[in-house]
């Protein structure tokens, strides 16, 4: 007689193993979709945190985690509590399959945190953060809703409510409580430095590469087939005594159609309200909708007819841009990769919504709807109070976030003393230049030359007076030369970081013309050591910013000023400004030559 | 008693799952494939075009597609017509799996035109074109090669040949209809600015990353297992009355070597004649003969032998370079991506061999192959009157192409209002200065430097007369100081993309030494407006050149103007010219000094 | 009755192409590792040479080498020597799986070698050094260790010693020789220009992108589950006479278990002790620290207890560094990707200690430690041997280098003619700048201008003598005029190699203050011409660095002197300096003014 039980593990354990792999591979997709989106300052941080998360996460899920969640049930299902039994896992090699299918859900928890508090938490904080995640607050509720805990029937609130908690492969369990954590995370690590300006109005921080925010999303988009679709482990079901197999082909094609759906649909349905939005489909939040399609058919997958997995997908993707944009203007909480929109909102929403669309139908639809807004408040809290609770714990310890000076050299040099590409180091010039909402007002230049004309007077910052023939000189120049005497060209170098407050100064003495170069440079700044694989090297060429304004209207010395006015931060490495004489200027546009050129 | 189809089901249906996830897993491939074939400031369009031809198509293939496949398939064999059956699969959860696995063949055909039209084409114009692949132009010959329309034995036109069309996992069904679609839409959108110089000349356009095309490449290589082996879907046979079961284990082995040696051979093959012709073996050639060997095998592997195999590879990637050239050359479409001779040729060869290599025979050797010639050249008419069709519906209704502006400052920008790379901006410098088969020419000094010598006067582009006291110094300066007073610095901040004017007209002129600098500035353009995720910010800093050229013996006044005739458009953002003195120069291989130094 | 070996067969056929496929895809892994790890110029060779081993490899593991391996057991094991039997899988499609199967692990050998002597040797030779591992230095040891030669229990050692050497899924066998063969061939190469200064001493050079590197490992991590995973490739037993299936989960968990605990220690064991080393936690050796825990338990995953792998995982990681170190620093050979430490001693580490971990012991335990050791000692003198010969015969054909000039320009220009990132070009800055061990010190001006406060002469870099106009008006300027005839700005264009002399020189000269800045450029040296997929571009705009200095104590000619000595290679290209007045300077962090700001 042939072993249907054999058979039927053969078949289900190919599978299985399979798609643990797929979902393990979302842990490069997160990676990369991360560091897309952040500054590349902060790039070798953010792919560290992921690498992290991981392989500390799965050595402390296999320790401790994986038993907790089973205690977590053993304690609110009036089950009797064992931790041998809870803990059994651990020298069973016929459950190790299982562990390892557990565990990368599990780490998929957690790493989704490393995208809200990007670009400023400290990395000691963060890998406590993850080891709590994966010890403790993700393994409650994996007993709670998936182990016949709480949440489930047999749970105790599970019997009172009369149902037992349905999020099929993790919407709530797994992607909302990371997204939770993180936006309870981001809000107490506060935001980046200058992300919302000293109004409170928020000021975009674009990330270093989009492409590798959309590859990101696509390879997350793979391994979520193994997520969701692998969620339906048994293939084919055995029954032992009668001796036959079952096919589960319809339940996998269902999961497999309905995911496939949703993202299509969250995509397509966050495009086109960023398209009604600012007129314009955005690459980023069709990624960010995709996943949240995803996300949001997570719990449901299994649940709900193709057309409910068309809807869901749909508020999933549509929702994105709108929560975002309130967690960001109403909340003040930077969340840099929209990590609760994505996951957390997302995910609530598609799971709620389960019984509205339930293939099938519930016996009960009340108590299931009532069982799934419980549920989904239950981990909401837990998620709140614990990560709470555990970065206060990390605050007194380690602090939460890097200082001011760490946050702007990036937290590559700052936590890691590398950088990620030390070949391509173009920062500051594009993204602190943006200011939200005043386009085309600013760069006009008649509108803001008020106070041209004067003659220059260089003298106004010179402390040595110079000597008669210098004078003499001087005089033949600024007085006698017209057009050669009055065109100076004002040259600085300056902190990157500074360019901003330097093109504010310039404006208000009106001269908001200038051109800026990305160079390196060396001065009295002391030179800071960076490593390769654990060499250290110097960098004594820093990044700097140069500056180039070309004044005939305004004497150079204003200008010179007002860069120094907001360039100063008063400790070395400032920069210097030089004024060259020009001796002819030509507008190209215009034919002009002379001072009326500049 | 086992129920023997459960099992097969069981096993084959892990399978076809599996693979299915990897053939999605292509649509990274191609995004990254594509986008390191195009310019940065396109390759944010690039990969949002990918990830909407999958997020809608795979909706339009599931309401639409799929139907009509069926419904082309009975309207061409003399199957009744029965749009219920047709769309039966809608409802039958236990046809979805298969329905998934036939939509990411589908999705493939559709992603595959993308890289012909990159760079110009509107968004508008190429989702309308995605939504038509997936809705009827695919789906009606997948009807007719695979579902036993019109190509296959039980077809109007295989009944007449007496034959079934073979191509057994699409090399034309997929590909070359992907590659024909993208050769019609790259021909009708025209070629993107500067591909072609005003002799009809190709002057090459680099894309900006050969690692993203070829880590695409090796992605798409990977899903492509999943395209070929995973064909051979059944791993097992079920005989259920008999109650056996079959394993296909040769059918898999034969793809999947056969699969592998044409990849193999194929990127050998296409490097072995670029290094031929090229004198250097090139990795992005090797890259497409890798998938143009993967293309020609794709419908061969099933029926071919192992050296048929490593021919029909060959020939693939053979042919790459050869008829990619011809594409450009004769054909003159700017087809980016090399999508026709990719995917196009290379499958059409392919297939037309398969009775030539077959590893069984075929009954009859000469019906088979008329009708492998017929099937290739119905696919191909199909395409281009398909493809033609929906883009002169899209031409009326939106325009095929972005006006020239958007081209030029990117359809990042343009179409979406991003940056995909806001750090990382360094456009212009070394793509706008290439022209073909001049090399060596036109960079020597003394070669055009024939009108030097003279005496400078910058009075030439002075509108203001000068004072008595400025010209008694001027003229103490240019005719009184000869080492110093004759060299000039001419510096000119304009426009990217009039860089290769400007080095003409200073050739032209004499001075064809410069120095050219990645800058940004403002002047009296206007500002413009990006978004990250939805929140925009003013880019008031504008990408300019600055051109730096030093003279002694032409007057600096001519360099200036000479500037200013190849940088002048008229509009504002033009830039400027400025003369500064310049008092010694030194050349560091000679030692010479002062003018001579120049 | 059910055919149980159909089952078996459809079952483990299914699970061992995935797991094929899966270590397939190390292939993009390792490109994008090594990638990462070499600068820019040198990216897409990189990539290249991954491509072309596996392409090329492939067909010589299917034409040669998989039969080699079977000739080499045979006659190190007493078999009977028979080619026929050796090679009658090439006509055998049901051996085309197995085939596929053993192909991925020889091209993984293959590949590893590429990271070691990246940035300098010839294509040619490298592609030479590929044919000979995949033909004949990897297959001898396949055949050695798996197919019942040398080191197996009926090999003529193993009958020797008493027992058959373990290595499950080829920790030693695929990994070690890759390992030992990359040292071999980095040693023979030499070091690239710079590694090592003139004194010995190691100076690191930064790879390109951290994230590439990251990306690539988590990528290898995905694929090594394929390999170790997979290497239990029977999940299904059939015993056919009994008419049972075997279901082999406890076989399958351990291997999964113990390779995810030893990636996860090994990255975390690898980032404690550069914690400890360096002060800061670096990602590149926490990725290699997962590859080296990978590695340590690929030949011990099926055979060791959990904590066994634990251990042997924190053994593997812990060492790369030290062992990394060490190969730099002692053997000071530059071994790029450090694929000696990752590969080579973690892979005899792991291997070795398996008795000691044994989760079923071995009856034998003495010689099976004495027949771990012997066969890692058999498989590096093999590899060591072979892998010299090989590249012996390579220097003589074509030499193993490429020139010095090739090497300065990059791999992608010289033995491609590509650039792999034609818009982002900022090479040489940083990664010429770093001496080691010398931070802090050479970047303050006060130490090093000792020289200052002398009187400018411009005349000692002239050599046509000034008219007496000229004299008279330089008298002016240089004396009469204290602010600003002091303060001259030296302008400099040079070769982004030349970057560190000029530093040098410049300090010496008592001027180490300057700016950077990326430029590109067009003088007397002559055009390139560059490919775009096999169409010629003209590059008339050389990468060239401009150096700004403004000295005000020292004279500007002396700092032009400086400049040409740190800058003249006597090629045409060395560039110029210019000399131009400075009217005013300003110190912006104490507001100084005149020559003492500067």
């Amino acid at each position: 007689m042939v072993d249907v039980a054999s058979i039927a593990s053969g078949v289900n354990t190919v599978w299985v193993l399979i798609v643990t792999f797929l979902i393990f591979f979302m842990q490069p997709g997160f990676a990369l979709l991360e560091a897309g989106q952040v500054r590349a300052k902060n790039a070798g941080n953010v792919v560290m945190k992921n690498m992290m998360d991981w392989a500390l996460g799965v050595l402390v899920y296999f320790l401790v985690g994986a038993g907790i969640a089973s205690v977590a049930a053993m304690l609110t299902s009036g089950q009797a509590l064992s931790f041998a039994s809870a803990f059994s896992y651990i020298s069973s090699s016929g459950s190790w399959v299982s562990w390892l299918f557990g565990a990368v859900f599990a780490m998929t928890a957690a790493t989704i945190v490393s995208g809200a508090v990007a670009e400023r938490i400290k990395f000691s904080a963060y890998v406590f953060m993850a080891i709590c995640l994966t010890a403790i607050i993700y393994p409650v509720i994996q007993g709670f809703a998936w182990s016949g805990g709480l949440l489930a029937g047999s749970g105790f609130l599970g019997q009172i409510i009369g149902a037992g908690y349905e999020d099929f492969a993790g919407a709530t369990v797994v992607h909302m409580l990371g997204g939770i954590a993180g936006l309870v995370a981001a809000y107490m690590v506060g935001p980046r430095r200058g992300r919302f300006d000293s109004e409170g109005n928020p000021r975009p921080i674009p990330g270093h590469s989009v492409v590798f925010a959309v590859i990101g999303t696509l390879i997350l988009a793979f391994g979520w087939y193994g997520f969701n679709v692998g969620t339906q482990a048994s293939v084919l079901t055995a029954n032992v005594d009668a001796g036959t197999l079952t096919f589960n082909g319809g339940a996998l094609g269902r999961v497999a159609l309905n995911t496939t759906l949703a993202m299509g649909i969250g995509a397509v349905g966050s495009t086109i309200v960023t398209t009604m939005q600012e007129g314009k489909p955005d690459p980023l939040f069709a990624a960010n909708g995709l996943l949240a399609g995803l996300v949001a058919i997570t719990g449901a997958c299994a649940h709900v007819t193709w057309w409910g997995a068309l809807i869901i997908g749909l508020v999933g993707g549509v929702q994105t841009p709108i929560v975002y944009r309130w967690v960001v203007e109403s909340l003040k909480i930077d969340d840099v990769c929209g990590v609760f929109a994505v996951h957390g909102s997302a995910g609530a929403i598609g799971t709620i919504l389960i019984p509205v669309f339930a293939a099938s139908g519930y016996a009960n639809f009340g108590s299931q709807l009532a069982m799934q807004i419980a549920g989904v408040i239950v981990i909401a809290i837990w998620t709140i109070v614990t990560t709470a609770i555990a970065l206060k714990i990390a605050d007194g310890i380690w602090g939460l976030r890097v200082e001011e000076h760490e946050e702007e050299i990036g937290l590559d040099r700052g936590e890691h003393g590398i950088e990620a590409y030390p070949e391509f180091v173009d920062e500051g010039v594009v993204t602190d230049g943006g200011e939200r909402n005043q386009a085309r007002t600013d760069g006009g230049e008649h509108e803001v030359r008020t106070d041209g004309g004067e003659v220059m007077d260089t003298t106004e910052i010179r402390t040595d007076g110079g000597r008669d023939v210098e004078e003499q000189e001087r005089e033949l120049r600024t007085d006698g030369g017209e057009d050669d005497s009055e065109i100076k060209l004002v040259m600085a170098y300056i902190r990157p970081d500074r360019l901003g407050e330097v093109k504010k100064s310039l404006a208000e003495v009106g001269a908001p013309s200038l051109t800026v170069t990305n160079v390196s440079g060396r001065g009295s700044q002391p030179s800071t050591t960076e490593q390769w694989r654990g060499e250290e090297y110097v960098v004594d060429l820093h990044q700097k910013v140069k500056i180039e304004c070309v004044v005939a209207d305004i004497p150079a010395a204003d200008v010179a000023d007002a860069i120094r006015e907001g360039a100063k931060t008063g400790e070395p490495g400032d920069g210097k400004v030089f004024i060259i004489d020009v001796e002819e200027a030509l507008q190209i546009r215009t034919g002009k030559t002379g001072p009326e050129a500049v």
